[in-house]
């Protein structure tokens, strides 16, 4: 969670909205690590999840990243957590709860629909209060 | 949706899922179409959909597609459906509905959730025996 606390202050620093990502194998190698993109790529899909999904993909050399884990710095958006589903991805540790975007433990609940045909185990809340005032500030900067 | 469908037979005849979708301006313009490259790329988030959305950000040199609208042979799931709303997509035309897979008329219905910003005008069925027959032959050629 450090470093996707890491990749969200990298973020923050080219004015992005300070959200960071890491994907890591079962042997502990960091596959990918990435924080959010939207403005620097013109790219609405461009979150730090989809971006560090993508990664550790190409890097492995196949579509479904199993037995890997998620680490990302606030809970994912019904996007990147369906995302998650279709990558197999093992685990998802998230910081901060996202009770507006949220697509985990809040709005759509992704994993809990009867359609989801894969669901990560969930961990959330790590290190939230970091993620939480990277975030605030961010946004209290652009008010 | 005939470009469309024709991204979705070039999909079929490169082994992935034929599903094709196209992005087009309110001008008429068609700014990008792709067919899924899930395997091409071993990337669990390139579906049709989400490849148009990142190509038609990049063309516009925006990562909104206001005033944009999307085709695509089946219905989008959730993570396409989501990024379609943060992409601020004006309308979605869909082929075939997917009562398993679908984020729009089925399972997590992303736009009818309450913490969804933004809904695309939606309009399913169109070529849709199309649509179907395509994913049917190509289900039924791999069991």
């Amino acid at each position: 969670m450090e470093l996707a606390l890491a990749e969200a202050r990298a973020a923050e620093a080219r004015g992005e909205v300070p959200i960071g990502a890491v994907v890591v194998a079962s042997t502990g190698e960091v596959l990918a690590r990435a924080g959010n993109e939207v403005e620097a790529r013109n790219d609405p899909t461009a979150h730090a999840e989809l971006l560090v999904i993508r990664a550790a993909g190409e890097k492995l050399g196949a579509p479904r990243l199993v037995d890997c884990d998620l680490y990302v710095t606030l809970e994912p958006c019904a996007m990147c957590a369906t995302a998650a589903s279709f990558a197999r991805l093992r685990r998802i540790v998230f910081g901060a709860y996202d009770p507006k975007g949220g697509g985990v433990e809040h709005g759509p609940r992704i994993f809990a629909q009867p359609t989801c045909h894969h669901a990560p185990e969930v961990v959330g809340g790590v290190s939230a209060s970091q993620a939480e005032i990277l975030l605030k500030g961010f946004f209290a900067a652009r008010r």
